[in-house]
């Protein structure tokens, strides 16, 4: 692994605090994560009197709350089945081109229940599908946790990793 | 959801016992799963005398004490990084169909960390791929679980699954 750059990832959730076993996984891949990067968990909550039953109206709350904790130096990665899908190795690649090209911040954004504001979506550098699949959104940050150890991992040759 | 038999399904995995948050995690789910059908965890282990050095003679081990527990009725989903891609909504139809034409136990099995032998293939009804990512034998576990439970909500039209 070449580092031109000491990158911090941050993962970033719309939604409820961890369950206590996504918790603990979490936890588990973090520490491994650790000796590489520094890694964190930022759970994003709408205060409960501006939720409403209007789905476009949340989502665009949910929206202008990740908008306004932006800074214009985070590399934003957004979550989203509609997005590019890649392996292990591609998503490898990536970070090393983001780590190469002196990305400071890495932003991985897990939108909410009914998908992010299109403003999100224009701000993103990449939108990545994890899987054809619908994930529920603490198992996604479990994923994503996991994926960022898996791509050190690659990096580093180490063996975790079987291609 | 119309069920017409009563199906049990068993998750196969080759490897070691649960990490303890996958067991919490898993054990979160089976109990989701369980007014719908009985599910388990079938943790498959080769004692350590028999394993070896030698990738290939490993997964030829692992493949004959998969073959020798398989019951002729056994309807087999091999998950392999080179199967079929589903969105859940499909995979929740796959589950349906399954159900109709009376399956009476789907064993999904989850290969070892280095593929499953090629009578092991040959023996599959389906061979899914979650994702283009690789993911642990665990966590894939934990992923099954909640894609068991996703698939009967959406076969009952409960709001875990948001399309």
């Amino acid at each position: 692994m070449h580092t031109e750059t000491i990158m911090q990832i941050e993962i970033w959730s719309v939604g409820k605090a961890n369950d206590a076993f996504i918790e603990e996984g979490m936890n588990y891949f973090f520490q491994k994560i650790k000796p590489n990067c520094e890694v964190t968990l930022v759970v994003l909550t709408a205060s409960k009197k501006d939720i409403s039953s209007d789905v476009n109206r949340n989502k665009q709350l949910e929206g202008e709350m990740v908008l306004k904790r932006l800074k214009p130096n985070h590399y934003l990665i957004l979550l989203d089945e509609k997005g590019k899908m890649l392996t292990s190795p591609q998503w490898a690649s990536q970070m090393q081109q983001m780590m190469n090209t002196g990305v400071k911040t890495l932003v991985i954004l897990i939108g909410g229940a009914f998908g992010v504001s299109d403003d999100v979506k224009q701000r993103a550098q990449h939108t990545w599908s994890l899987s054809a699949l619908v994930f529920p959104h603490q198992l996604v940050r479990l994923i994503v946790s996991e994926q960022v150890y898996r791509a050190f991992s690659i990096l580093n040759n180490s063996p975790y990793h079987h291609s």
